[in-house]
């Protein structure tokens, strides 16, 4: 029930990059629930982790594997989470990378595991490790979106997006994938993604540039206020265009910016727009705020609010939930200051309902699969922007019966 | 639907205090929703109110009103919260009171002004003005139980308590009403509540009692972390008992003290539990943290997660969904140190999921319709307790419904 998303179109392959993909028999169902992504030698890597203080075992040694070398590898599984197990979850997480490193030759700090799926259950390693060989065979550049695929969970549809720059005679290519539907916020939710490009670009630039577009996409999205365990985020150049990045001119390296910018946005998006449940895709503008924190606390404030996603759920202009969410951010508003409009109809104008305003605008305005809120806190000039869904029947259901 | 919750029962009147409740038309439904709180004079009052920045104007005149002059009515009405109503808003609000004041002889400052319901429609002042001669002429000491039901919006059941105390010869009486069944968040979320006692109590000791026993109750649950525009909590002391607080020896105030915060706390838990579509009374507890309020913080991550409610809805010990709550209440923690267990049956002991755990204790566990999450950050002497509940199917039909 995706809200505006369909199927991705045109995904490219990344020189540098091969990925496969298997039912190792990680979860029930038989779809694949494994995946492998190869990077080239000389590849590097930027990754962005949960900030979940239960942070899963993947996640505590993907983060010291890093410390060590440049990743070979990254092996993720669905269907299970391997979080809030402890030592033995750590042990299992480290025979993985072994079983990858024996097979293919490398180091295992040069393997990096990834898990997404149930909590507290103990990763089935005997069939990880049986797949691998089969897995490390079958790698070739093309398999993006079954990857997009294997690692989803309750997604309804495979979330990646390309883009190709040409840089003089030269192209370079971004090509990234996600996965989470649910448990999205801030700091790194439920969310796997690995976005991959052939540009070469040395550590600390990539790790700047890896930064600023999560803070603006996957840091800006929020379905339910809740993090996960296991989350993370990758960006990985593999330098195989042989094109670096430093030597560009300004202008060329914006529009590489602004490509990788909009990957990383649109995928932040895709995992909203199939939130579990989702009937709207929501988004909340706050502006004329003195402090960006400011606006982002309302702005999160709005989209948190049950209130508010049930009312965006039933397509009703209950407007002073909204400013009741709003009001109670902890940040200093002056009411008499603030307006309010939804999808361009001026609601709230300084502090009283607008005279214009009709019921019949609201409904319509409310009405739409994609709605904008904006906030305008009537005394500044920063903004913040975050997106959202509704909160729906379905999203009771999807959760209520996750396990069963 | 209310969890574990009947009727009120034996609610005793309160020397000093008359009430009456009418229709006035305010609301659509036939039922009452325009109640009259009459404190004989040399009462004092004690108010906490709304922290949410858009509070509406009965808020603003309220506050300003108690400023002048020690209260000798209350004028509640249902179906209308005359918030961000602006300037306007303001001057209805203060037609009210003057209307009030006018019939009955005394100060417009002593008349404060209560208001809950729909946000951002005018409060039709003439129907209110039109039933106040018949509401003065109908006050009476035992018109408790119509109040709690005047007041009440999507509750269910009224939320009455009463108290009586035995000091010596004497009796102290102590009743309290409430409202508020969504909404419910700390600083005093959508929710009115009126207690009054017949002991005699000056000012700041009224004030700290006050403020102390909201602390314990009324900002120790919530349902879906969303505050309103109109929350009021008033505790009254008429004094014609003739027995003041302060001349009695310390274990006849404890007792005092403990009685009143037992109102507190059931009026407070009542309204949990006829929370909108709550199948479910859920009692968080963190004990073993540095501080309290880190133990609030993790208590209230739990108590809002949309996913822990879920599961908790469903009866699936999915306990992964607590222990992320929990780790990102932005509280340094120790998963190795932590435990969790739910009704007694240990889940989760210091960082591992506990070897004598298994799913049938969980699920036992979770099917009890009174829910104990237990968590135990195992390193400090610190605790806090909040109440919740679910959040079901009807939590979204109800919420999504509601103007409808």
């Amino acid at each position: 029930m995706a809200v505006g998303l369909s199927e991705p179109q045109d995904i490219l392959a990344v020189p540098g990059i091969r990925l496969s993909t298997t039912y190792a028999g990680i979860r029930k169902s038989a779809k694949d629930d494994l995946v492998l992504i190869e990077i080239a030698k000389g590849g590097r890597s930027s990754a962005v982790f949960t900030r979940n203080r239960f942070c899963a075992a993947p996640v505590l040694l993907a983060r010291k594997h890093l410390e060590k070398k440049f990743p070979r590898f990254f092996l993720i599984n669905a269907g299970n989470a391997n979080a809030g197990t402890g030592d033995e979850g750590l042990k299992r997480a480290q025979l993985c990378c072994a079983s990858v490193a024996a097979e293919a030759g490398c180091a295992v700090t040069e393997v990096l595991p990834f898990s997404t799926g149930v909590i507290g259950e103990h990763l089935p390693v005997e069939k990880i490790e049986k797949a691998i060989p089969q897995l490390l065979q079958k790698l070739n550049a093309g398999s993006w979106m079954q990857a997009a695929l294997g690692i989803m969970t309750t997604d309804t549809v495979a979330k990646a997006v390309s883009r190709k720059l040409k840089i003089g005679e030269s192209e370079i290519v971004i090509t990234g994938i996600a996965k989470g539907a649910g448990m999205i916020c801030p700091d790194m939710a439920t969310m796997l993604s690995f976005i991959a490009t052939d540009a070469e670009i040395p550590l600390p630039m990539l790790d700047k540039l890896h930064k600023q577009a999560v803070q603006q996409s996957f840091n800006a999205i929020t379905i339910d206020g809740d993090t996960s365990t296991n989350d993370a985020c990758l960006l990985v150049a593999t330098g195989s265009s042989r094109i670096a990045l430093d030597t560009l001119n300004k202008s060329q390296r914006e529009q590489f910016v602004q490509a990788l910018s909009e990957v990383y946005r649109l995928l932040a998006q895709a995992i909203v727009r199939d939130a579990e449940g989702a009937t709207k895709f929501v988004t909340v503008r706050v502006q004329g705020g003195n402090s960006k924190n400011d606006c982002r606390k309302i702005a999160y404030a709005v989209a948190h609010s049950p209130l508010v996603k049930t009312a965006l759920y039933a397509s009703d202009a209950n407007w002073g939930r909204i400013l009741a969410a709003a009001g109670r951010a902890g940040v200093e508003l002056q009411p008499a200051k603030v307006s309010l409009s939804v999808n361009g109809v001026m609601i709230f104008n300084k502090g009283i309902k607008s005279p214009e305003y009709t019921e019949e605008q609201g409904a319509r305005a409310m009405a739409a699969s994609e709605i904008e809120i904006t906030i305008n806190l009537g005394y500044g000039s920063t903004a913040y922007t975050v997106w959202t869904s509704d909160l729906s029947h379905d999203y009771v259901s999807i959760n209520a019966d996750y396990r069963s």
